[in-house]
């Protein structure tokens, strides 16, 4: 601990607590017991043992407050959703249970075009009011950050409000929102067989006006056999690049287009789902410092069987973030806790891998270093949980288990 | 409605509400638009449309409240769990993905043991205060009634003891419990190598002082290879009869012995996971009248792949339940609406199939006629929801949907 830290008295003191604080170490999980966790100006000014507080230390906080040995793991971070939609596709799961086709459904105006029609319609309170109880469901089962992608709107207005009702989620519930301009997600009614006439016009008219509007901080794609290609991808992501704002990729979910590797190649932040991926897409990952983002919601309610490379990973140690993909289609899934059970239970990750995949290596995953980990100088993002296991998080099947939530040393529930 | 339910003011009137009442009928679910719900002495009174409203309707209720078009189901039924218990088995989570057999895991006195010690050590208090809060997590999600089952204790004083606490949970949340005696579980390690002493001691010793007790609503046992013999199971039936108390069974989840027809030999109430019940089974089911349980959250868990024959079920026109299983072993899973998304995507049920299976066909598994579904008589065990069709209680993964539940008339939440 440096003197500057404790110059002034902090705003928060966590006693006898445990603390899983996400850094490298030998230590699973980074896990320090008999611990205490201080805070002031919204940063983590003290988060060690206690027999390290300094003598002083009942001076430098008003009102210190003894935990009973609580469990404390750093703001859950959910690095991939697409929370913001109007409408909800709860009509299709039904008919497709009942045993209507895809084909059908489509046919009929269904899947993502059907989001889009709603997410259009709705003005952009609506689609706040809409928005913010997905939202709220993320950040009561513990997530103090949360990536927002654009690209149910495909026109340039509904686009920006998207991104706006995004930032205002933000806002309202204290947290943090990362936003992300997808508008390579599908192609818009209007440009119906014109696809290269799309991604002209995403690329000359919607990002250069996303970029000036400061609305978005990265920019993701769907590259695809049934969306966008490589090559659309590439001159997408040249323009991001051209407006510095850094990319990330739904890469390789349903087949092997060498999306990580293209990622990679753009330096990406990740490349996401990667079930396709190939050992020389984990390589240039590996090489490029590309996280991978595992979508474990997606694959279930789709009944996948084909698992992201994990071993692989492991081996060329990509860091491995763990997300909801929360949206209406594929994962209308509303805690990144159950994301971690999936993970585990399907993808076989260990709890520690999935743990550090939700709060660190997500972190990572939005290019932000300040958080994501219990660290002086980090935000003071964090959740005391009703557990007696870290890996309890990922053990139980839902539940509510967080017993409070902070956000930047504010309090914002429990 | 007939003349006496409306002799003397109702308890409770909620107007502008759509029912998804469960009555068989041409509407899906039994549903009703432009509804009203009336409940008097913790029965239902009214639930109709509400033109049927008697003139003087707003004589009948002091405070009727509208609910500007909510959507009301029954209160959910979890007819099958075993949410008393001591400690968790996270650290064998953990183990196992970490690479540890479940050989290893049982050699180190892991699995059902671990449970079955730790659940001994609790004094009625302590393992009430573990218990409590998976009730609650159950009922936060709309579950107004709960089977709960022993089978964590094997010994007279430790079944009794979870038994109280089952009925105690109970009482102190406000919600419906059945109990049911699960000695023929497991092989204490008292008996060790004698499995056939253990059970003369469940029928000689352990069931008639249970019967005694009256802390039991029925009796239930785990037949299967690793556990007991339909032979065993038989007897223990048998004596149950005797004791004038219902069965019901584990059966076939990870082989065929025939256990779904065994169960349905004793009239059993229902006939449990069933994964590889074969077709005698199923009409062995269909003739006594018992119930198919539903247990997906078992299954996911285990990534089990042989799916209980539903096809069959269907066919031969076979209730089927949802329930949870919840368990610390193989379904930690603390959501019936999870276990119904899980229905859905695993065992492809419909949403109606699901919502069916967690009210009136689970208050059937539990041999409950007064509840399950809304209609006049039945109790008034209801819920809220903040969803734009019951289809969402399925489609949504995890989340808080519930805006308010009821049981007996009381307001239990929101
Ligand atoms: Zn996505
Ligand atoms: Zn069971």
């Amino acid at each position: 601990m440096t003197t500057n830290t404790i110059a002034a008295p902090w705003d928060g003191l966590l006693t006898d607590c445990r603390l899983a604080t996400m850094r490298e170490g030998s230590a699973a999980l980074g896990a320090i017991t008999d611990a205490a966790l201080g805070w002031k100006d919204g940063r983590i000014v003290f988060a060690d043992r206690m027999d390290a507080l300094p003598a002083a230390a009942e001076r430098l906080c008003r009102e210190p407050e003894s935990m009973a040995g609580a469990w404390i793991t750093p703001g859950l971070v959910d690095c991939h959703t697409h929370l913001v939609f109007g409408g909800n596709r709860a009509g299709e799961f039904d008919q497709r249970l009942n045993g209507v086709s895809y084909e059908d459904i489509a046919r009929a105006g269904g899947g993502i075009a059907s989001t889009v029609k709603a997410t259009r319609a709705l003005d952009e309170d609506a689609l706040l009011a809409a928005s913010l109880p997905r939202a709220s469901a993320l950040l009561a089962d513990g997530a103090t950050t949360i990536e927002i992608k654009s690209g149910y709107g495909l026109d340039l207005d509904s686009e920006l409000k998207m991104l706006r009702v995004a930032r205002r989620i933000g806002s309202q519930l204290g947290i943090g929102v990362r936003t992300t301009f997808l508008g390579a997600h599908a192609l818009p009614p209007e440009f119906r067989d014109r696809q290269g006439d799309y991604v002209d016009h995403v690329c000359t008219m919607m990002l250069p006006a996303i970029a000036r509007s400061g609305l978005a901080d990265a920019v993701d794609a769907f590259c695809e056999k049934i969306a966008f290609t490589p090559a659309e991808t590439r001159r997408v992501f040249s323009t991001a690049r051209e407006y510095g704002l850094p990319v990330k990729l739904h890469a390789d979910q349903l087949s092997d287009l060498a999306g990580a590797a293209l990622s990679a190649e753009f330096g990406g932040l990740s490349a996401d789902h990667i079930e396709h991926t190939s050992l020389e897409g984990v390589r240039a990952m590996a090489a490029a410092g590309t996280v991978a983002v595992l979508l474990p919601g997606a694959f279930y309610a789709l009944r996948d069987t084909q698992l992201p490379p994990i071993p692989a990973l492991r081996e060329h140690a990509v860091p491995m973030a763990v997300a909801t993909d929360l949206n209406p289609g594929t994962s209308p899934l509303l805690s990144l806790r159950l994301a971690m059970n999936l993970a585990c239970t399907l993808f076989r990750l260990t709890p520690e891998e999935a743990l550090r995949g939700a709060t660190v290596h997500a972190a990572r995953a939005l290019g932000l270093a300040d958080r994501g980990a219990l660290e002086i100088g980090r935000r003071a993002d964090f959740v005391v949980w009703n557990i007696e296991d870290p890996v309890d998080l990922c053990y139980w099947i839902g539940g509510s288990l967080a017993r409070r939530v902070v956000a930047g040393g504010v309090r914002l529930l429990g």
